[in-house]
């Protein structure tokens, strides 16, 4: 079953680990400049960020993450087997997180979170307007708490590292750099 | 042996599988909400990005990443044992990948690129004005191309999807912004 994949040949596969959040791989490959060797890697569910603007203020969360520790995210999790596409997971996430719902929905493309250890997208999305109901955060998600801030000081959370999740930076950014003069 | 993590309780630790290039854990804790269950996570070596700008253009590396395609990227790549710090490392990386040296450095922050999966941060640092030398990609960067591109495309190239590469794409829009009258 030998694969090309641009420079890279695929020739096989066995699984490292399984478990119902990751499955770690070791591939079979000849590199791109010629040798055989071996690729590890981790198969591990997409992700959505999505950027709730009410009122020229950002939906934001802050949680404790069991490996990085506090932080502020725009709101998201992972793309369910259940959800029909990135789209839906958002709107999901974004309800569950923090009530709010609907307004207008643009598609923000996707990111690579970490492309030399898995094909796990980031997928962003952006609702202009939403509005509120209530929250239904999940039993591990017990500490999170939702705030509406200024966009002009999520910026500055960014850059003084109080958002230090990498696509929500991003997805910050993006809207920031789209909205200055 | 057991730790409090803000709300989340450490109860010990059984690796799943161990490679050179990555380690998965399973975690016993006791989570926000107060219930006893397992974390699985993944250990994976820190990364660097470098926003390098010579005469208003970024150095720009385009690769095909085996699991990820094609892609543009800042330069950079993993924090080795021997990097003496993050610094070290994207001074290395740099003149790895694209032959330039020196300039003048800042430290602009880290990102965690995917924090529910793995604690790893990627480290992000600028350069301005570095000189060329002699590039020495690794092996398995053979198709490695550099470009410089002005900092406004790679702005596009961001929004467009050419730059998927989240901490890239965040340390861009950084640069932006921060470039934006």
């Amino acid at each position: 079953m030998t694969e090309r994949r641009g420079p890279w040949t695929y020739h096989g596969r066995v699984p490292l680990c399984v478990t119902p959040c990751l499955t770690a791989y070791r591939d079979e490959v000849t590199l791109p400049h010629g040798e055989r060797g071996t690729y590890d890697w981790v198969l591990a569910p997409d992700q959505v960020r999505v950027a709730a603007l009410v009122d020229e203020a950002l939906l934001v969360v802050e949680q404790y993450h069991y490996l990085a520790g506090p932080m502020w995210q725009l709101p998201g999790g992972s793309v369910d087997p259940a959800d029909r596409g990135s789209r839906t997971a958002a709107q999901r996430e974004l309800a569950e997180e923090t009530g709010y719902r609907d307004g207008r929905w643009d598609d923000r493309g996707s990111l690579h979170a970490l492309p030399g250890l898995t094909p796990a997208r980031v997928y962003l999305w952006s609702t202009i307007g939403p509005t509120p109901s209530r929250a239904a955060p999940e039993p591990a998600e017990a500490d999170l708490l939702v705030r509406h801030i200024p966009l002009s000081e999520v910026v500055l959370a960014v850059l003084d590292g109080r958002m230090r999740c990498a696509a929500s930076a991003a997805l910050v950014m993006m809207l920031a750099l789209e909205r200055s003069p």
